[in-house]
């Protein structure tokens, strides 16, 4: 058997997120189906982690088994041609046995995307988080910021977690605004609890709107206490961008 | 009564292009029902210019007369909750009676973006031109620089144009890769013909594939004769970016 690995880009709009699920249009369900008509295998793909209903990816990590005599190049050929055109494989390779697309991660990179502009998107609708409130980019910059380090994180994190411990190491966290005017969160973390980055972005619109100051969103982390101001942005800005092995 | 300027952004994905067709959904006829609904007026909106199917705005400019007693900036919220996703209001002004947004436009830019990337673009694809094979930057360069000036266009024009005559000036014309690696074509010209931006791209993209030099694309302008290297780009890539006034 080889082991290959795939490298992902989905729109996930029209998705009920990653992970499969019986008669629910999934991405893994569809690249699964898409994957036993190419190599008549039966076909169970492991993917790095999930992504919630209506979150893309530009870099999506996968791997499977597979008795295929096809080499990585023609799989990724014919994956893309089988494939419908909102999800599409950015590259194949095969790999050592022990790679495991979830196991083997060292790190992710999200990044959520903010138009702050008066008029609704029509161009970016489902691709961008849209307030129209003018933001502080400098108080979100600075809360960014606090968000690096080891930290427990679970005021970030949906409620019903089942996770062992909710504590996780960020390298790095930051806000800039794109040449196109784009308010772009970036985070890397060695792992994301479940609403994890839609938590923090949500919670850093709140500062950039002056509902609560830098020190107070670090509070929120430090004191782990839930206020009303731990928003959650919407999926359809948030982009799983990499996952780094 | 009044006359408003609206600048409209739009994906033109579902669309029959700008102009109205009775039975078929356009730009301008969705526009302009929606604002029969605020103003309780027959409506009927002059734009700069047409767009073709599929092809999107960042910056259409149209204008139309109302006796209503909404001032712009209140039209413009009614508009933009009556208006579907993929069609948004920019801005709305009142401006003097003399305005016309076709005849008093003095130039318009567009931006024409293509992926040059292997994979097909899941998160891009009603929004780019995907060219999977390498294209050679410097020499679609070479080729966009001939196209400033003024010059008779026909041979970049759709063959059942019926202009008085084919002459425009193009003020500038460049390509560039953008941060994200979109090779991005623009031109700001007085006037254009009908597919000439596309058929300006398409040519230009012959080029980068070295099925001719820049000299020869140059020659085809010079010349005025279709050969089989004047290809017409599709629409999903082209966006009418800014009319300037």
């Amino acid at each position: 058997m080889k082991n290959i690995k795939i490298v992902i880009e989905y729109d996930g709009t029209n998705y009920c997120g990653w992970q499969s699920q019986t008669g629910l249009p999934t991405v893994q369900g569809t690249i699964e189906r898409c994957l036993e008509k190419i190599t008549w295998e039966r076909m169970r793909i492991t993917g790095s982690g999930r992504t919630d209903s209506g979150v893309h990816a530009l870099g999506q990590v996968a791997n499977f088994a597979t008795a295929s005599p096809l080499d990585a190049k023609t799989l990724l050929k014919a994956l893309n041609s089988a494939l419908p055109d909102d999800v599409s494989a950015v590259s194949a390779a095969e790999v050592s046995a022990d790679f495991h697309a979830q196991f083997s991660s060292r790190s992710k990179v999200y990044e959520y995307r903010i138009l702050n502009a008066p008029h609704p998107p029509a161009l970016l609708r489902n691709r961008v988080w849209h307030v129209p409130e003018k933001l502080d980019l400098a108080s979100m910059k600075e809360a960014a910021e606090r968000v690096a380090g080891t930290h427990d994180f679970s005021v970030f994190a949906s409620a019903n977690i089942t996770v062992r411990s909710a504590v996780r190491t960020v390298n790095r966290a930051s806000v800039r605004k794109s040449r196109e005017g784009i308010v772009l969160f970036q985070i890397e973390a060695d792992g994301f609890l479940k609403r994890m980055v839609r938590m923090i972005t949500g919670t850093l619109v709140e500062t950039g709107k002056g509902k609560i100051g830098p020190e107070q969103f670090a509070d929120i982390l430090r004191s782990g206490r839930k206020t009303k101001n731990v928003v959650t942005a919407p999926p359809q800005g948030l982009f799983l961008k990499k996952v780094v092995y």
